[in-house]
């Protein structure tokens, strides 16, 4: 690697962190950084901080507050947008501020728009360097890129399992699979998606708040659950998603079986229920993602267990997965795993995950990526 | 990290490059590397080839033909030996070739003489620094440290499993569970132990060559087939590792049940049966282990399928695994997984590994570890 790769990584690399301090509340736009450099130093700084206000490179003009130095470069996590939304094209801010180089990360995802903003750049005069750290910028923002593309929400299904796949012991005992700094990335990622999403029987049997907590901070998503025949209104302990300060934020799936006293329940509970239909035995995803989109709910982080991850896995319910797994086995056939009893004839039959990302959290590993369909 | 520190690591990582050099060639010695450094450069490089040679700090001091000069240092990934066995203690070499200074990844394993080395160094008023590097230089060693210590081959159980757990397609159908790269990596397993084990179901269906072949070396370790009634000789076909050249390092461990017809087609083949007791419905691996140490093999590396290494895991048969892990799921409940039906009441009942190390493979890992007993 260069000199000049390097310097370029390292402050795209500051571009990045500044990206994530908006993590989870741009959407439907893009976590974005940007960072101005003259002679070497990093001179300002600028995020996009929530759909409506400045882009990320505007900001950091603005915390520039004067004309960049002769030869100033700016890095910036994504392609600058060519076209004016709410806030004017990206561009022409960049040009109009006599920028000599620009460094970009990853480039627009929509591909009638990529490397149209570097067009415009490099037309301009402007030296364009693209691709630093591309991965990385692209991985930041998987809701946006798949929205931007499919107009569909994200769905990606979240496990945390052992080595030989198992989600619990045979007495249902699950607490835990993994250790606190596992647990405390998924916390991160229900901070990243508008909604959450869980099965009935995972209501009834952690009666879960669903919140992410990252230190003192609590956050509540949208918070959904599978519940086809509404039985987490029989049970006699409400669960505390339907009771507690989010409970606006709750809404219940359930399919035209369900019956009108459970439906009389849940109304009685201010619940809102969402009647889907069927496919495949379980609710309709595909109804699911386009009452999401209507809905203007752009990513769901599903907490899946074995059955759910059985449904997500061979229907291709789910665009992506987030596999979290502890060093260690339970080596027990009397607990469900993976899968149904689909008598496989060949290891071609499996359903493998691309574009891998790995992490460490002390001995437990998250595997994430693609669900190929 | 000091710049001393940087650059001692940059040493001893040369150290380990070396001592690899005799990858599975030393048994029941360790690996050992050794640099010397004046001023700042690797002037002469040793290691340990094979028993009953040079250990690596004589062979360093030996390649560099001279005393070294005022200051000197010497890289050695383990601790020197104080004892004179078979060369001579390294201690003394040390000390008559003058270093300045002595740098140390690994103590000696064998408590009762851990950190003796370091002593009569620093006595002769030679500055030692230990811990460089320590984890890895000891890893280098997972056969040598357990039989000085306990006095018993060490044994490995390998498998390759999909995210849940499973080892084939329904059918029987596995290859590959990995790729070419995870595979690669296990034909440098293979020659890292001086014996391999398989059990008598892989035989049959796999007729596997049980050798290592990396690039155009081919290298055979013992071969045993755990093989309780002697099924593996009932089959029209001979297996291969029952004719080929390697024949005379297969061994059979059979029971007292295998049948005497069965016995006798085995000595017709020149193949050695090891008759082994019972224990837990499976061959008695505490007897095997005796066994072993008494033929003089220090390590074992058993690759096993589904039945094999739920024995494993549950009754604690291995000290050490080696998993292999591909990135896709088979969702397939048809499949055996690892397990018996025990009914586990709790996560706390689970089979952990510790100790770990990760690798990655083009998206499959190898995640290894002491299993817990």
């Amino acid at each position: 690697m260069s000199a000049t790769q390097a310097k370029d990584e390292r402050f795209m690399r500051r571009a990045l962190e500044l990206a994530q301090q908006a993590w989870g509340q741009t959407h439907p736009n893009p976590m974005v950084g940007a960072a101005i450099v003259e002679a070497g130093v990093v001179v300002a700084e600028g995020w996009h901080v929530i759909a409506g206000q400045d882009h990320a490179e505007v900001a950091a003009i603005k915390a520039l507050g004067r004309k960049p130095a002769a030869g100033a470069s700016i890095y910036v996590t994504l392609e600058p947008c060519s076209t004016s939304g709410r806030t004017g094209a990206c561009t022409n801010a960049l040009i109009e501020a006599g920028f000599a180089r620009v460094v970009i990360g990853a480039k627009d995802p929509y591909p009638e728009h990529a490397g149209r903003g570097l067009e415009v750049l490099r037309e301009a005069g402007i030296e364009v360097v693209e691709g630093v750290l591309a991965e990385e910028c692209a991985d930041l923002n998987l809701i946006f890129n798949h929205w931007i593309t499919q107009k569909l929400p994200f769905i990606a299904g979240k496990m945390a399992i052992t080595l030989d796949g198992k989600f619990a012991a045979a007495s249902g005992h699950s607490k835990w699979v993994t250790g606190e700094s596992a647990r405390a990335d998924v916390m991160r990622w229900r901070r990243y998606f508008p909604a959450i999403a869980v099965s009935a029987n995972t209501v009834l049997k952690d009666n879960p708040s669903l919140s992410s907590r990252i230190g003192d901070e609590v956050w509540c998503p949208q918070r959904f659950v599978f519940d086809r025949t509404l039985k987490t209104f029989e049970a006699d302990t409400i669960p505390q998603i339907y009771t507690d300060t989010y409970a606006p934020k709750t809404t219940v799936l359930c399919a035209d079986a369900a019956s009108d006293c459970l439906r009389t329940r849940a109304k009685d509970l201010n619940i809102m229920l969402w009647q889907l239909p069927e496919a495949k035995g379980h609710l309709d995803w595909q109804a699911f993602r386009k009452r999401c989109a209507e809905a203007k709910i752009y990513g769901i982080y599903v907490e899946v267990g074995p059955t759910l991850a059985t449904q997500v896995i061979e229907d291709a319910l789910a665009d992506y997965l987030f596999v979290y797994q502890a060093p260690k086995f339970l080596s027990d056939t009397s607990v469900p795993g993976i899968g149904s009893h689909r008598n496989s004839q060949s290891m071609e039959e499996v359903f493998a995950l691309r574009n891998l990302r790995h992490a460490s959290f002390d001995g437990d590993r998250l595997i994430r990526g693609f669900l190929s369909k």
